[in-house]
């Protein structure tokens, strides 16, 4: 069996030693390697059409193209994204995928041209219009997490940042099972692009993200609430702040966004009653 | 004479009140009203033209007009600029601007049909190859800043972060002077923005970008190098980490970037030969 493409599944790319001086004030200057986050031009093709180009970690790129993919609207599920290629060049790497030919209308649909920068999930879209997609919210639910397990999950998620604690410049978003026991981790220096390697993985196997929890190491935006929306995940927790487009469209699509979630505590920003108490049988 | 457009010149829209649960676990849950950084989708139009549109903070944004057409490469300089009008619309806000008829070649070449999220300042690139703009290095220098003028850049930068203390959700960008002073700041939910506002203040004011230290309260993207060099600035300082990327892109336009710059210290990426020593006159 051949081995996997360390580019496409985890491996060790993301990120590049290089030469700095580090300098203290009134004291001398040192010269030493460090490791920093390699950020890589990916640009994703679909049967063979030019789509956007993101920048990302090159790492669990298998992971970006499901998810991407399909929290664009693109594919509809697993099933229909039929092959994915990863091809190096000399300025970055290109994502060729084959999609289901059912898929081709809405990708000319939502066409977009795009280079994501890093932190950037979605570009291309021509008028204010296109900014705010046409997803169905979920449907309502309650006591869907617990206190406890909110809690546990993000100080799980901390220790589990590989990329980070190496280079300190990339975001994380983790799964966390309804215990809050951290199941899944992806990084990436984009953070709408760790959810999306995120998602793209629970996609591939057929997870229930109807039940869990998603954590991101950084501040929610309305874009990230768009993309746990559209993969039926109903709780978002940012370890940072949220903004009020991502409060109100969580409202909205009826997700619960938690952020400032540090220590013991967290701020619920929508949907309050998905909370669980902690009495009630995860 | 008529008042300025409060979201064109500074403003109060960039925040928003939002009521919020607190949670603290094994204690009682809190309802109260947050403040909530805006996130709003600016369209970019040129002569009529749509170009780009970026979600943003919406203040300042004339000064983002200016520093996104000139950072882009759209604009030789603020003469290019005829007019800047902000219209509102039900679902975001659109920049129109006029340009010199002379530029939009230039615009042509670079066409971009994009949605910047936060966070992300340049998107719609078709390939690769337009990834990496073709802009000269900057003329090299020796002896460009203090260690002790960066130190105190970005300690005074924390204390001038308004919007950031408000919401806890928005990055800026501070223009020092030689000794260390924050002559200006610009914040946004997107740190690209907060540096495109940032220079099109400077660019707006003829100030002499040569002279002087851009920093930046996030991690710095090579997008962000490129913005600097653009605008003739040889020393960024970001609060946080560098990317492998940024890194390179900084040694090859003759930028001194530093990153990691916390109390006393800091670490340089490239150039430092750009410090100059305590005794030098500034």
């Amino acid at each position: 069996m051949q081995e996997p493409d360390p580019l496409l599944a985890g491996g060790p790319g993301a990120c590049r030693s290089h030469l700095v001086t580090r300098i203290r004030e009134h004291e001398g200057v040192q010269h030493e390697a460090d490791l920093l986050a390699e950020e890589t031009a990916v640009a994703l093709e679909y049967n063979g059409i030019s789509h956007a180009t993101l920048l990302a970690s090159p790492c669990d790129l298998e992971d970006l193209a499901y998810g991407f993919s399909y929290t664009e609207g693109i594919i509809r599920g697993p099933q229909d994204m039929r092959d994915v290629e990863l091809v190096e060049r000399g300025n970055g790497l290109v994502l060729r995928m084959q999609i289901a030919s059912a898929c081709l209308d809405q990708l000319k649909r939502r066409r977009r041209s795009l280079a994501g920068r890093s932190g950037c999930g979605l570009c291309g879209i021509e008028s204010l219009d296109e900014v705010r997609r046409d997803l169905p919210p979920l449907a309502p639910r309650r006591s869907v997490a617990k206190v406890s397990a909110i809690v546990a999950a993000v100080a799980e998620l901390r220790g589990m940042q590989a990329l980070h604690a190496a280079t300190g410049a990339t975001h994380a978003a983790g799964w966390a099972d309804a215990a809050g026991k951290i199941m899944l981790v992806r990084e990436d220096v984009g953070r709408h692009n760790a959810l999306d390697k995120l998602i793209g993985h629970l996609l591939r196997n057929a997870a229930d993200t109807a039940v869990g929890i998603a954590v991101v190491s950084s501040r929610a935006s309305f874009e990230m609430v768009e993309k746990s929306a559209a993969a039926g995940i109903p709780v978002l927790v940012a370890v940072s702040a949220a903004t009020s487009y991502a409060a109100r469209t969580a409202e909205e699509l009826n997700v619960m966004l938690a952020g400032f979630a540090r220590g013991p505590q967290f701020t619920i920003y929508s949907h309050p009653e998905y909370l669980s108490r902690e009495e009630d049988p995860t």
